[in-house]
């Protein structure tokens, strides 16, 4: 069975993979590695690409971590058991051209002295402007990932995704969704090298599907227009990141390292008070799309 | 004793010469007005400037809005009661220019059909630079209204505002405070006409003070370091309100009108990873004034 090192070991090796693919495909912009110490005990390295030619600004961050568990975290995760070891990697990557889509990438694993452990993860996309072919490949890449696992995953964690990145006071969905998963462990059906070849399969995905929608459209010109309409979704992302997202908040809450959390956050981003696309605009198709439960493979 | 209706009337019409105020010394930029009704009873007139000479964008919400007390509410602020009516303006100016400071203004009145009632409000100044002279100047034209009406009320309000106008994750305060206060009702030394006197008061202060400011830094000159230093502290205003607002907070969770209570949030917002001012430079010094419990009043 994989133990944390082992897994902490694969993860920092799939943060510098990852790294190289966007460096490559960027063609210009180079990641600048911060390593870091957690007082509680362990740390991260935290790599950031400002600047690029395809990239504004994009983080990559591993870390793992370990110390005492505070009683009020032990509460809400509902365990036992006095130390606890996370490790993981969480991706966000900020275009400049309005037609790539910014995309998000987390694997994390946790585990507590009690013997408890699991797993989490998940992946989405949010275009600036919905292209249902690429939705439909974004989420075609995903499926046959998780149905080499298990044929139940994608359904389910698509739904999750679908809840989970949801901007609840504008109703709509941050992007085209993706999946997300939580607290996988072993089960009748499944052990721990099981799941981990599952999150390790979803990590894996990243670097081709992402190198490919910023080669698709790194070119394609755009207006002003258009770059005033991705500044404002990326209000909303921030509005996400800041009000809803869990890592987040957890971060925030917990005396994370600020930097490091608060990376996904745009170099820039906009709000205009009450601004409705126009009827017919590639803006209000955009809109119409940020729903739950779209069926995305059947739309490309 | 002062009615409800008389209370909204009043802030309705600060709303108004507030605005009118705000015009006058912008010179270019006017107001617009968008009434709205709350499903649940009541409604507001949310105005805002955007793209004047001085203000970039500008909101000044009122409302005043009525219905059942949700029973989450009800709890949260431990009172009996089934029905509330609830009426406030609340301000934020962002201005063009980094050295007119960010500005925010609100008062609120709450009554409850058990015959509960309580005022609050505050006022508080987000300079890009911090301009000693200038705090002095905020802090002192404050406390000598606080002072027409109980002695105790600056220190205590000034106090609570520096609590309040706190950015925990970051250890800053978002700018040079003010005053903040809540549930303010009768007492042994106070009846409800004379705590009212005191939020009008304080509502009074708002257009000599910040039209002031406006006049005094509208036409000094910027560098585009600069520019782009306002952006990053427009940043650090976006995560004190989605992050720690109570206002925004609750309005976000109880479906308030979205567009009104987001019209705080810059036009323009920007996030750098670990940005660090340069030593002995003045937004270094800008940092190092944004502390709790600095005795802004003998600084200038």
């Amino acid at each position: 069975m994989p133990q944390k090192q082992e897994i902490a070991d694969w993860f920092r090796t799939l943060q510098k993979e990852i790294c190289t693919a966007l460096e490559k495909e960027d063609g210009k912009g180079k990641f600048k590695e911060d390593s870091w110490d957690r007082p509680g005990g362990g740390g991260g390295h935290t790599r950031v690409l400002t600047g690029g030619d395809v990239i504004e600004k994009g983080g990559v961050n591993f870390s793992a971590v370990h110390g005492e568990l505070p009683e009020n975290i032990k509460q809400a995760l509902d365990v036992k058991g006095s130390n606890f070891y996370a490790t993981g990697i969480s991706i966000v990557i900020h275009p400049y051209n309005p037609h790539v889509p910014i995309i998000h990438m987390n694997t994390r694993y946790f585990e507590i002295d009690d013997g408890t452990y699991w797993f989490g993860g998940g992946i989405d996309l949010t275009p600036h402007y919905v292209n249902s072919k690429q939705a439909a490949h974004f989420h075609k890449s995903i499926k046959s990932v998780c149905d080499r696992h298990d044929k139940t995953y994608y359904p389910r964690h698509k739904k999750t995704a679908d809840e989970y990145f949801f901007i609840k006071h504008r109703n709509e969905t941050r992007g085209v969704g993706g999946i997300f998963f939580d607290r996988m462990t072993n089960s009748p059906t499944t052990d721990k090298k099981a799941v981990f070849n599952y999150v390790k399969d979803v990590g894996k995905l990243f670097a081709p599907v992402y190198t490919r929608y910023m080669a698709d459209s790194k070119d394609k010109p755009f207006t002003d227009k258009q770059k005033k309409w991705q500044l404002l979704r990326r209000g909303r992302y921030v509005e996400f990141n800041l009000v809803y997202d869990k890592g987040t908040k957890f971060g925030l809450h917990t005396s994370g390292r600020i930097e490091s959390i608060l990376m996904s956050l745009p170099k820039m981003a906009s709000w205009e008070y009450d601004f409705n696309p126009e009827p017919g605009s590639e803006e209000e198709k955009t809109l119409q799309f940020l729903r739950k439960d779209v069926d995305w493979l059947n739309l490309g």
